[in-house]
């Protein structure tokens, strides 16, 4: 029996996967944009669209989405091993893996990533609040992380791509 | 209804969950005492017993061990969503959350367990190489990296404090 | 001609530089105090202030907390090879080693902590905002980041230590 | 006064200093080579070369670069604080900022890179090791570990965009 790799397929089940458990590219690129919008003149909408999309296309974020997703399904269903069910699905403070999946994400765009990263983790707006209020009767312990990891790399995605080079800068 | 940490349970699950998957401290401790014997002077099999035990008595590496096994375990069984399913089950060469979860024990060390962590990643002695086999029809996609961010970073805590303080070092 | 190790003057040399560049303890303890007040039930300064103590002492840290303040005071007087020495003097949105260096730091107490980190980063409470006024005629690009990933650290090692076992969470 | 990125500028500057610190893209795309030829079918040296070019090319790594060239080149000069001035001359074993500023390199090409780069920070193969040997009279504690980063972050970016798509895998 041979394996062959499928990138399309992968692609693909990470782009469904987050659909069926409520999260849509506009949802994610609406923090995109409010971060972005004070530091990118004239960024638009569509711009954050497009962004969130590029960095649903790497395949290390797929694997992260794929990844998080199963643990939060599974746990849905009670199909943990114990004490790891009751771990992720009370989210506990001492549990960690869901943020380092994250990390995984916004690696990939630097390190400018990590401060939008931490503050929308704790800040939670849109969806990422939604997904973390619990009220829908699903788990997304890892899908809440990994959506905040998503929206700050399109954010330093952009930044990169469109930082203003000549804007002058405050010196010390 | 409420929900209550309970540390202990959480320590002996991932000893249980190792041994149940055929890791025994001393495999571990076979590894660190190999990188270890060069650079400590006077090392001996039960330090690297000991430092490999206070690895595992950290929450964030009993984390990353019931995390990991649990796919593992899942995967073995078929229960894993499609592409997921057969990237973890083959190993597929461009799924990494094995060696990101992995990367988040060597961190608690600090980064001069890396080195070591990718050396026996690659080299796969012992233990690591058996896991990694494949010939028990069992499935060890995340089991064998984990297993080798424990034993480097047990070498990383022995240098860490037993580092000889008056040895000589060649300057450039 | 041979080398050893000091590690007591590494540990005295990262004080010294910290307070020699304006940053006392008790600051960063303020920050910490901040960020658990709400989580830890009755912890006091006392525990932060000793908290941020315990942080310091990883060599880790030190080795963190003397490169960043090296490279800010070597910039502060245009010692830096161009182009890095306006990328430091500007803390420049696409530099991110100050980010990659303070991480070093956050990773020793696990995942949990970043999100502290970086709302710290973003939000720039107490010390961290005045590090980063720039009204000093200092260069802080490094130390900021440094200061937010103590304090956050100091957070998540009470965390570890404190977490109230018997604290009911809500279910989702 | 105002500041102005210079992109064109900053990689220029990175280019050089690996140069001028006698380091060639070739030299890096024989590692990259020797990693890849037993997994990359047909794998050409200029496939290597283009690929080193294109790592070096990103932000992220020229600051890296950038940041590491000048502690080594402060250090050569005897000019870093003590006593950080004898850790990086003398590659102290629990010094590990070069580790890390080496990490962030290979993270943007996702965690697969992180075997690699350990291995190769320990064998030492070509560039690495003449960079680690110290008979040149200067310092290069931070630059073989970033030559390792971007080697082996070359072979990631192959792997991940030639990756044979139908190569038979084993099954466990």
């Amino acid at each position: 029996m041979s394996y062959s790799l499928k990138p399309d397929e992968v692609a693909a089940a990470a782009k469904d996967w987050l659909e069926k458990r409520g999260v849509r590219i506009e949802d994610i690129a609406e923090i995109t944009y409010a971060l972005q919008k004070d530091y990118v003149e004239d960024v638009q909408m569509e711009d954050c669209i497009e962004s969130v999309e590029r960095v649903i296309s790497k395949r290390e974020v797929q694997n992260a989405v794929l990844t998080g997703i199963q643990l939060d399904y599974l746990c849905e269903q009670g199909a943990l091993i114990a004490p790891l069910q009751d771990m992720v699905k009370y989210d506990e403070g001492l549990y960690g893996a869901d943020e380092i999946l994250a990390l995984s994400i916004v690696n990939i765009y630097g390190s400018i990533g990590l401060t939008n990263f931490g503050y929308i983790d704790k800040v939670k707006p849109g969806i990422v609040g939604r997904l973390n209020d619990k009220t829908d009767g699903q788990v997304h312990t890892f899908l809440d992380d990994i959506v905040a990891a998503i929206a700050s790399s399109a954010a330093s995605r952009l930044a990169h791509n469109t930082y203003d080079a000549e804007k002058p800068m405050t010196p010390p």
